[in-house]
């Protein structure tokens, strides 16, 4: 998963905070002239078009549900609130609502992994599933409310690509000194294996990987990697993606903000957020795929990560799961419900789907 | 995936169908009022609460929406609307929308294949993106715009299993004879293969399973097959599901009443539509996880297809396919367009997210 680090400084957004403030003090005259005026920020930069795309649909839907009387401003990561910072924007109020990933904030509650990815985790399907019928939206709006944030599922990039290496990755040892950007929780696993995970904002990235400062790195996958230009300082272009199988997206809301919306603006929010979800994934995926061909055409090298790093990878994983849940009691009670239901899922879709997929894909050969 | 072939008199749906056409002739006093009411019909029995789930959340969601000014009032397969004639039934006004599965009607149109689900097709995903972000749109609304509908996806199965087998399946030769139960499309492939496909309705099975009438059948998946009891009366249920990676179902709109609708009327019920279909699939990917573990305790027995066997079925397909293109034009157009698709998704998904899918459920072992 990106991060993009540009900040605003304190000045910028002071004046706009005092405004914001004042906004969320009045719901009650909001309420009845049937006129809520809210901003909404992104963590995203609009060069990356399918994940800021998010809060321009999700703007427009809810416009059209309310003959525009819900109008929700977009702004784009950093031009009121810094990218990764928009957790804290909204708890604190200064925003009423904000476009994330809740990954980005595991160094407040390392629990949020749960609801954006963890490394050898669930699909996008899985992860609506433990939402939607297991225990999984309970679980999560336990962490969200001491945020004082309401959470709705607003995006998913789909699986993400393994990485760019400058030089083929052998073995599990390879893994030793290696510099990697990458982000969050994916960090503290290949730190386990003795690499270096470096945390480097985007715009960094090309000019890192081309000085030798990091020897790899991951971001998205083919279409937005290609933007960045991973592929003409880095060869290997390495599968599969284990370590993401999805990134699920959020709108946070201030809990305020939201109590005060009339029931059928929460519904028109949430049904944005929904459709915004599968707008996102469908973007990633038909871009996705002609953006591989493309990099292929230009000279990048796809290779398939040995099935032993696969597995010291996987090791490493359920390693820093552990050692978290000992740290802390909610992680723990999180950690073993998210691991039945993962368990369950993944024996089904290695059962229908996902050998399906794969018979169907081989059959053409 | 399944039909239910329940009948309602002729008598019985005349009145109704007289009552509907007043309420379509007066969308404009609707409007004025702001209140709409329709009659939503649905091709699945209360039983199948997955599937008929569908339209009891669009008609609550549309609620929500609307402050209870949008009325969807739902129905169940035949109750007022014989389960297989919906799209007819919407197409000439008897109601003004249905929910139902667009494979059902490809004795109207062959090409409606498309937008429910082809054997070796595309996942959900693919099918979206190709609707969304392809040109499956425009050339589904070419087809829907001559039954003078408006279809608006509104759920989606997922992977359905292969089927169940009294006897094992070893080979391609063993389809010569075979009397197996199946709907559509799909039987016009393994009739390919010499097969005899017969389309029994859903409370039909059991008893034609057990009696010998038939030698195999196919319906959903776990949660639903175990409700209809085929594990009592065969012992082979067989994956990979290569037949149907999806079924996506679609609720039907009468054109008029569509068109009729207040923008923002249109909006909720194209959002609460794409909401079931998110929905439906998380809860059949949950109930399966836990009814195949069922199954499996109570003998049954998990038989994966040979690989000749897969891809014979896979040869049957595409000149199935290539029949149809050479009967009808409009078929040619779309399938030439859907197969560069599927080309594209299915090489992505190849190296992406099917493969590490697979990588990681075998990581655990």
């Amino acid at each position: 998963m990106p991060t993009s680090n540009r900040r605003v400084s304190r000045r910028t957004l002071a004046p706009l905070a005092a405004t914001a403030a004042v906004a969320l003090a009045a719901p009650a005259i909001a309420q009845q002239s049937d006129t809520v005026r809210w901003r909404m920020v992104s963590s995203f930069p609009k060069s990356l078009d399918t994940l800021y795309g998010a809060i321009q649909t999700i703007s427009r839907v809810v416009g059209e549900l309310t003959e525009g009387k819900f109008v929700l401003q977009p702004f784009a990561a950093g031009e009121i609130v810094p990218p990764l910072q928009v957790l804290d924007a909204v708890s604190n109020g200064t925003v009423e609502c904000g476009h994330s990933y809740s990954g980005y904030y595991i160094g407040k509650n390392p629990a949020l992994v749960f609801d954006g990815s963890v490394p050898f985790g669930m699909t996008p399907r899985q992860h609506n599933a433990w939402l939607m019928y297991g225990d999984g939206r309970k679980l999560a709006d336990e962490i969200y409310d001491s945020f004082n944030v309401v959470a709705l599922p607003a995006g998913n990039t789909g699986g993400q690509m393994f990485g760019w290496f400058r030089k083929e990755l052998k073995t599990p040892a390879d893994f030793q000194g290696l510099k990697m950007r990458t982000a969050g929780f994916g960090g503290k696993v290949i730190a386990k294996l003795g690499a270096v995970p470096q945390q480097i904002p985007g715009g960094e990235i090309y000019s890192s990987l081309e000085r030798g400062t990091i020897d790899a790195c991951e971001w998205v996958g083919p279409y937005d990697d290609e933007k960045l230009g991973f592929h003409k300082v880095a060869k290997y272009y390495y599968t599969p993606g284990v370590m993401e199988l999805e990134a699920l997206l959020q709108l946070f809301v201030q809990k305020q903000a939201w109590n005060a919306l009339p029931p059928r603006y929460q519904t028109a929010l949430r049904m944005a957020c929904h459709y915004a979800m599968t707008e996102m994934m469908a973007a990633y995926d038909a871009k996705n795929a002609t953006a591989i061909a493309r990099l292929v055409a230009a000279g990048t090298q796809l290779t398939v990560l040995p099935n032993d790093v696969v597995k010291a990878l996987r090791g490493a994983l359920e390693a820093v799961l552990d050692e978290e849940a000992a740290a802390s009691p909610p992680f723990k009670k999180i950690l073993e419900n998210w691991r039945q239901f993962r368990a369950d899922q993944h024996r089904w879709f290695s059962i229908a789907d996902t050998r399906a997929e794969f018979a169907v894909y081989n059959s053409a050969r």
